[in-house]
């Protein structure tokens, strides 16, 4: 059988990232790993976890491991909805879908908006697996740079001839850079998806991770606060996850969107796995209301906070003159800009020599810009191991 | 914001079914259902997955629920592998991915394989969410009748000059009709595969859940007996689950094919959801390696036989004369075939009246048939509640 003549065309369109091939090496614990996304699984706290599983079989028995409806488990999307009804911004369970993860939230909405010969605005670097996602629906991206606060919209406005269908961001500590998008270009992206009928999806899995500075609203809440109906209605698409807040094992995600949207991404969904895991969704619906999240998020946020300044305290120390870094407010990752004459993917292998791995920059560029930077995830590995990698990195440069 | 005119041309072609709808009734406990393809949750071992939870936390600790490798836990693939590995068989890790259920297993096959202009030939009455799965590729089904000894081999044969991509089938127990595919019609399948350059995409939920007469090779087992390559190489994609065998819940699935297959449905898995939960896949290896398997298997065909054996009585009993019934060696489906006077969508109102559900097999069908057909699932009602129904449904009749 001759598969390669098979495939359909849009197979053309779908890539293996280096990132992927670079994670078979990072996976070895003699490497120290700034290259991954990973939050640090010994902070799980596995009794808790333990103990929270046993209550969900005691309460729910078989049921916990039954085929459940499509958009997901009542009282997970009620908890949802209530966590983001403001007071101009009303949520109802029927404005919420759990999804397989985040992931899954974009490729569902990749699958019932885009199509060939649509654009959509993304972040210049942006989320490579937001790029696979929807590489295949045929979309051309219309890529905006993305600076220490986010991304350009100033730049978006003269887009707008060409119709954008969508802008995606990450408007909290933006993978790669790290970036927080200001308020005021927050407020101009909105403006110009209600002047143009343009959709905002927005990807907010880090929000709850913030280690300094202070909580902006987002783009959901900000374009609702403006709208006059007391019926949910947004330009807004927002994905969010456990992935980082509890335990990216569990793959639970959700979307948030007007109803219509709703209905759509439950049929794109049904098709796509018929429900996701009903044992995760009660472990986390059970974690949630013991109020494991206020217990938890201290926790993470102090441990993260605290590899964030050892990353930016060795850099500090370590790195040679030239070189610039982020200061991210929260999240995963910085983003260093080296010297104009360093190539990072061409230091990549001696710093695995090395055994330290990080992804270089121009991997998360659409035009082939940034090869002079690279993205360093700081929460996956302890302050000492930080430094140390650091220092190895360093002494390469 | 006007979203359905946002919307990709391809949402169209997503429809929701009638059966979704149904389900919202026949969740309510008082109702008797046979409308839906649910395991019997009373039969889940509580206390065992308990125990199995707690090994798993207690040898993996937080790395149970920490992101994992796309293709899924090497250990759990190579249990798969291990377990359909034949004499002349070599299935290796490689030729295994582990999927979100066996619906995801079907959507990423539709991905990577079909485009508009395909042409795909499914049984005619077939499973339904297969056809939500591929419908949105824009590709055409060629239905051919399934009889009581499943697809009609002898009548693909003239479809071949229009050139069919692949065909789809369901050889065991099959949905809805609970036919099994006849040895003979297997190998006229597999030889019109090969000779017309034709993937099969086999879909086999069912097969482990035999409660009478003996198992026939898998078309995948059959391709490949014949083949003289060593290294696997087969027309077949083959679908597999746990959540019949084990639990629904957990979603994991898995789909065993030729290595370049494998490699383009990672890529597609990827960007759907990263991977499959990772705590799902921990249990499931957790509980097939202790035996859980053999040991609960004859549990589950003693059980669900008992439950074929008591609606087949029913109807026996119950049922006007002029209705005829397959009687299925396995799987949780049965199909009535009532006097051509009657029509089931017209019954089905009187019936959930009467607090008993159906789905009426219409529904199934690609081409307006079946308006005197009913399918009947005797899996998740005890035999007690089966009898209790089926005279209801024959009262009405």
């Amino acid at each position: 059988m001759n598969w390669s003549a098979c495939f359909a065309q849009r197979t053309a369109l779908m890539k293996s990232g280096a990132l992927r091939e670079l994670m078979k090496v990072t996976s070895r614990p003699e490497v120290i790993s700034f290259a991954g996304g990973l939050p640090a699984a010994d902070l799980f706290p596995v009794a808790q976890i333990k103990s929270a599983l046993s209550a969900v079989l005691a309460a729910w028995g078989g049921q916990a491991l039954q085929y459940s409806e499509t958009p997901g488990l009542p009282e997970l999307r009620d908890w949802i909805a209530g966590r983001f009804s403001l007071a101009r911004l009303r949520v109802a369970r029927e404005n919420v879908l759990i999804t397989t993860g985040a992931q899954q939230a974009l490729d569902l909405v990749g699958r019932i908006l885009l199509q060939k010969g649509d654009r959509v605005i993304v972040e210049n670097p942006t989320y490579l697996a937001l790029l696979s996602a929807w590489r295949p629906t045929g979309v051309e991206f219309l890529p905006v740079a993305c600076d220490a606060h986010g991304i350009q919209a100033e730049k978006c406005k003269p887009l707008m001839k060409l119709k954008p269908k969508a802008l995606y961001c990450v408007p909290n500590f933006q993978n790669p850079k790290g970036a927080t998008l200001t308020l005021s270009r927050r407020k101009k992206l909105v403006a110009l998806a209600r002047q143009h009928s343009m959709a905002i999806i927005e990807d907010n899995p880090y929000s709850e991770l913030r280690y300094s500075g202070s909580a902006l609203p987002n783009l959901l809440e900000l374009d609702a606060r403006n709208g006059a109906s007391s019926e949910y209605e947004s330009h807004v698409i927002y994905a969010g996850t456990f992935s980082k807040v509890l335990m990216p094992g569990l793959r639970v995600g959700w979307v948030i969107a007007a109803r219509p949207v709703i209905e759509k991404l439950t049929l794109a969904k049904q098709a796509a796995d018929l429900h996701t895991s009903t044992l995760s969704q009660h472990l986390a619906l059970e974690l949630l209301r013991r109020g494991f999240l206020e217990e938890f998020l201290p926790t993470l946020r102090e441990q993260y906070g605290r590899r964030r300044d050892a990353m930016l305290e060795a850099l500090e120390k370590y790195f040679p003159k030239g070189a610039t870094w982020t200061t991210p407010e929260g999240g995963f990752f910085l983003w260093v800009t080296l010297p104009k004459r360093v190539n990072a993917s061409q230091l990549l292998p001696a710093a695995l020599g090395q055994r330290v791995a990080f992804v270089p920059g121009e991997e998360f560029h659409l035009n082939g810009e940034g090869k002079n930077t690279m993205r360093l995830n700081f929460t996956n590995a302890p302050p000492a191991r930080i430094e140390e990698g650091i220092r190895k990195l360093g002494r390469l440069l």
